[in-house]
């Protein structure tokens, strides 16, 4: 149905398999910085018109493919679709962020939530469809979607939050409410994102965006449990070809230990991170040792171009040498920033990024150790 | 000059030493949630009235220990007051951060910085001598500053900022002035608290609110490293009695291995941490072993007191049974907030906090093994 794959090398760094350099992709890379991406945005209309319609999403979805030789390209889309087809109304006001016109805040409108009919994300899969045909086998595509602890922060919230007043308040004085939320969003995230892998998602991410926020024993109960809730769900392979997980959790390096133990094969990492040192945590051994994605600052790409060189050179020897035998599976890293690339990103330096972990990863594979 | 101490509990605790009982205070303790603070800051008509005038100060610092047994009193003030002395304009606009009218964002505005005339400050340490003296020995008073790093991300933003954009820049593009700032700062402030000791301040507390916005290399070089500067210079001790210094890195809970060989007596940690990892891994052997102070999430105060108490009970058995031992030092918790009690927590959650923290950590110490 879809064209063969020319580019394996970020599915094979996700399996932990050799690959002859380290891949790359950024988070957020089909956005704002780009001014294609901002010219098409004007031609939507809103960011949901943008989002929800096919030709749209696949043409800014392939700008940053186009404009860069990234190694993976990722649906454009939002996070909130899911709660979004459970009616609560998602809109972005201008220079805001995602707001909800009905949260979810008390006991009669928990109990009305219910995994909504995928029909009304119909627009989302056929945007994944639509991309992967336009992709032409370029390189693969990577649906994803909120984490249930991240969806359930927007929903209750209403909106972005500074202290997570209101979610917090339900986890305290009524974790059975804030329990329901999660488990509705875990088995309708699972049920979203098997329908992207059958439309035509390679790889599925989620991102646990305001996990980090939690306190570390409801981290484990309200953020990780949820989170392995989906992966139990998720389709291990689609004709033929396994589909990696991967998942990331900003502000989660203190609970690395934990998620090292999760049912995936990727875990993203912030720039708090040190990735010489979550490689020997969960990167290295065992039988669910894990590809290790991230996680250069986005504030770098501010810097002048040799600087960015410097610095990315320093993320991928802070990971090291990846394994080098293709009998075999081993640790490997996928470059990425540690968090979305900034509206305010130059154009150039990103070239100047992507050039420097293809240039500068492929001799670290050749350099006499 | 002052009157004897009658609760010694919380320097015992900062020095690693037997209590009775766990100390509890919290961060903001003097603050918006108190209705005797809104009427005083009422009549001080701004932020920096009240933090100026050395009446208001005092009176605001010993509101809550008046109303609750709290173990500790800080300083009434702010964070910024060091950049305000070098001239930077600090100013409080109502339901806003705060914000300097001159930021230092280049070349020219770095060069023109140097370590404040302490005279500016004169109306801090008038504040902590008129604290030590209405306090009249009831509990220690804790002074304070914000660390070199958290008052170079207010210098160079101007104010409170979502993604340290433009301090990031300096750091990646323009390091060396960024290292000039954090110099001037760390001399600043360890200039700064050393007044505050010897106006009477018997603890104090550095608040690195934004080191954990720092990429993992960064945090040692930009962040830690300053810190460990304002240390070294620290007074340690003052008219015959040792001034425990703590260290609070929001965010910081993945960097514990190096926080812990910091030259200081107690780690401050946020919600995120593991209290038992924390104790184990800084808190319990070797020559820098350190008092560990924290970490209940400030929303847990959104409960009733049924499960505010209980929450109270889950971090102090986190931590476990402190130490017993009077004859030597040992593993020991001072109880607090992972950050700043909210402005909307009712005053009734707070007596029911403190009074679980007090009673429990008693019974602590008294069950059988």
């Amino acid at each position: 149905m879809f064209p063969p794959l020319q580019n394996d090398t970020f599915l094979r760094a996700c399996l932990r398999q050799a690959t002859d350099y380290t891949p790359v992709w950024l988070m957020r890379q089909a956005g704002r910085f780009l001014p294609e991406y901002r010219a098409t945005r004007a031609k939507a209309g809103s960011f949901m018109g943008l989002a929800t319609n096919v030709d749209f999403a696949t043409e800014v979805t392939l700008q940053p493919v186009d404009r860069y030789p990234l190694d993976a390209a990722i649906l454009f889309s939002d996070i909130l679709t899911v709660p979004d087809a459970m009616g609560l109304g998602l809109t972005f006001a201008e220079g805001e962020g995602p707001r909800f016109a009905t949260p979810v805040r008390d006991e009669a409108a928990v109990a009305r939530l219910e995994v909504p009919d995928m029909s009304k994300l119909r627009y989302v899969f056929d945007a994944v469809t639509s991309i992967r045909k336009a992709l032409g086998g370029r390189v693969p595509l990577i649906g994803f979607s909120g984490s249930p602890w991240t969806l359930a922060c927007y929903m209750v919230e209403g909106a972005g939050s500074d202290d997570y007043r209101l979610v917090k308040t339900m986890l305290y004085q009524r974790p059975d409410l804030l329990h329901r939320i999660l488990a509705i969003n875990a088995d309708a995230v699972a049920t979203y994102l098997n329908a992207q892998i059958e439309a035509g998602a390679q790889a599925v991410m989620i991102f646990d965006s305001w996990g980090g926020v939690l306190a570390d024993a409801a981290f484990h109960t309200f953020g990780l449990a949820y989170t392995a809730r989906v992966l139990a769900q998720l389709k291990r392979e689609h004709e033929g070809a396994i589909i990696p997980r991967i998942v990331f959790t900003k502000g989660g390096g203190m609970w690395l230990d934990a998620m090292g133990q999760l049912d995936c094969e990727v875990l993203g990492l912030d720039w708090t991170v040190n990735l010489g040192k979550a490689r020997a945590q969960v990167g290295e051994h065992g039988p669910r040792a894990k590809a290790l994605q991230g996680n250069m600052d986005p504030n770098a790409l501010f810097a002048n171009p040799d600087q960015i060189k410097a610095e990315a050179i320093a993320v991928l020897n802070s990971f090291g040498r990846p394994h080098m035998d293709r009998s075999q599976t081993g640790p490997t890293h996928i470059f990425n920033l540690g968090h979305g690339v900034s509206q305010f990103t130059p154009t150039e330096n990103v070239e100047a990024l992507v050039r420097a972990v293809h240039a500068h990863s492929r001799s670290m594979r050749t350099a006499q150790v």
